[in-house]
């Protein structure tokens, strides 16, 4: 009986506004970034975490009314239908300080984890930034000592060297909120005048040397108080400690400020050198009082979060993408439809020993199944037909090269093992 | 300067209703589960793709008005700032649908996917269940041959395999779609008894056979005409084949039936035949119509999905989960804090020939470093002091045997590296 459909509009295809769809191609990129991260996260020893993207609002506004304002206009926030108000968390670090704060009684400290979480922030469309972005998150929790800032920037330049980038072609900056409320301090700054200096030191990079001293003297500051050559004593001595680890592509800039209200110390920002592309990539910094939210005690933390975009532009302009390669290594193209069981198990052997096969259901004519072959760019062919089915004797095609060779059905997983 | 901070009350560090936080023990699970269903796509030649959990409301809508019920009642669906509305997926396959319906010019068919992605379902919070849960899908497109059927029950087969099942430990029961119409057709049931009889034979399993069979029977059924004996052609064909490549722990049963209204043919479902937890796991089946929605052509297609839950649950149930492993393989606590930094040091010569190693900043006493890395469970110890840092010479503890050995620093990696 035919089923009844009612007659409806076509749907479009296209994804929800502001984000990605995965085809292979792309998937495999992530699985490489994902694999390379996990591996350098491993080797520091760090510990994989995760967590739902549903949040209570409550975790993002608690930071104060500045943040309220961000959760109101730049997080997706709702209500669920028990009315509580959720929100798809627009950064990991709140989550970790839940997480960490609920369990630190069973918890041994230091505390290294990593986690790879996706995270939502609400953009305007126009400005075609995404909505959703993969993001890798590192961080150390129950250290006050700057070895732990220092580790977490050699965390950093491993990562940036495991992708294959040299100490040219990236620089770690690093800046402070102590050195920042210090200025603030011996001026006698207001609050007016602290929070004006901190959003033109955030933009010092973007503007010209000239408009920044005319801005910074409007402020009533000298602008030599900015001086990246006054370095302040923590970021001295976090340097020092990466440069003894073989860091040498670190530095102050006193532009290094950060945008979250919950960093406390040293910051950092790691920024691509190329001409294309010479911008900050990702950064973080200490922080800590975030576990305080939660309960009494505050617990020191230090970590950094970098995003898949950055590093795909990162590798992409440097031809440091890796070459997409297709999971199945054998494809088995049928002469005839019925012969599609036989090579079933033909490709079944194939995987006992650990060949990847992927087997045609001859619904095509073969000149249509090799197509799809080449398409997935599969990189052997074996064409089952009546002399297979009898001679049990096997004629392999390298799709690349065209070259064919004659093996015995025994023979074959050994040639694809072997190659 | 102190920083400010406004009075607030304490957060919660409960998660948000129905999800999980993952810490490192139940995230290595997870890690563990994802490795082996890549593993076993990628042996029968699997791409993986994704896309994000946001889709637009409408692409659940399309499909009839049972469907639009689910939507407003069983998702979580919300207005974004744009007007749109949006649905956190409660399935892949749309999504799924809606990506090859986009890109089905380019493709080479038969298509094989897999993802793992995350789905939501809005649960009233007193039944206990999961709001979000991790789920592997496996697809083929562009295939009507009951060959794909077979090969998407073989992948299932071949997943329970790999986590260690036996054949005695699940079973693979077949319904169809076909044989349900028929009887209605036969029949002439009325749309009514039509939905009645779907809704029992869905219950069979959960019910008396007494119970059934007077159900059946106040449908004006005979209870033989839906009897398992009476095997319709369309799953015959598909268990020969199965048992041609070797799953003998298949069968029909009648009552399987699947919840989804956009299944067209051959449905499946894969039981626990555990005493403990005899129920379905996960199923799928035959869906032709689907990628209609999108465009005028159909395109024929089959697969699964199944959860992290029930796995977790399976494994458990017969002592298959896997140990916990931490990811640092040798931890190196500290005498005095003002050797943390060549601690460092001798971590990254470790690190560097591929030994995993966390250190300690020494911010608390000897003692108190060791506990840390008992609890993390990490399997060495390097105390780094006074006479280390002169004699170059290291003592190695097996945090388990308690057992020493004394290695000169160049030697260490190597210590590790042939364990």
């Amino acid at each position: 009986m035919a089923k009844k459909r009612e007659k409806v509009d076509k749907l479009t295809t296209d994804a929800y506004k502001g984000v990605r769809d995965f085809y292979p191609e792309e998937q495999a990129f992530l699985n490489y970034l994902f694999a390379t991260m996990r591996g350098v996260a491993k080797h520091f020893g760090y510990e994989e975490y995760h967590a739902s993207i549903l949040e209570p609002a409550e975790l993002y506004k608690a930071k104060g009314a500045e943040n309220e304002e961000i959760v109101r206009e730049q997080t997706y926030t709702f209500i669920d239908r028990g009315g509580r108000e959720v929100t798809l968390r627009p950064e990991m670090t709140p989550t970790l300080a839940r997480m960490v704060a609920r369990k630190r009684r069973e918890m041994g400290f230091p505390l290294r984890w990593y986690s790879i979480p996706n995270v939502f922030r609400y953009e305007r469309p126009q400005r075609g930034r995404l909505r959703e972005h993969w993001q890798f998150n590192a961080d150390i929790f129950g250290s006050p000592s700057p070895v732990a800032d220092a580790e977490i920037m050699l965390l950093a330049h491993s990562l940036m060297r495991a992708f294959g980038a040299t100490d040219e072609d990236f620089i770690i900056k690093l800046g402070s909120r102590n050195f920042l409320d210090s200025i603030v301090e011996e001026l006698d700054l207001s609050p007016q005048h602290a929070k004006a200096l901190r959003h033109l030191l955030d933009r010092k990079n973007k503007i010209t040397r000239q408009e920044f001293t005319r801005e910074v003297e409007e402020l009533g500051i000298a602008v030599e108080t900015l001086s990246p050559k006054k370095v302040p004593s923590d970021v001295a001595e976090i340097l020092a400690l990466l440069k003894y680890l073989g860091v040498s592509n670190a530095q102050f800039d006193p532009a290094i400020v950060r945008g979250f209200d919950y960093y406390s110390g040293v910051v950092f920002e790691v920024f691509d050198t190329h001409p294309e592309n010479r911008r900050a990539m990702f950064g973080g910094g200490r922080y800590d009082n975030l576990t305080a939210l939660f309960d009494a005690e505050e617990l020191p933390a230090v970590g950094f979060a970098a995003g898949d975009v950055t590093f795909k532009d990162f590798l992409s302009v440097r031809g440091l993408l890796p070459e997409y390669l297709p999971n199945a290594k054998v494809y088995i193209a049928i002469a005839r439809a019925d012969f599609a069981s036989e090579a079933m198990r033909l490709a079944g052997e194939l995987r006992k020993n650990n060949v990847s096969t992927a087997v045609d259901f001859g619904d095509k004519k073969l000149s249509e199944q090799i197509k799809a072959a080449v398409r997935h760019g599969i990189p052997y062919l074996i064409v089952f037909g009546e002399d297979e089915l009898v001679s049990q004797s096997l004629r392999v095609k390298d799709l690349a090269s065209g070259k064919e060779t004659v093996l015995a059905r025994g023979e074959l997983s050994s040639f694809f093992t072997t190659l």
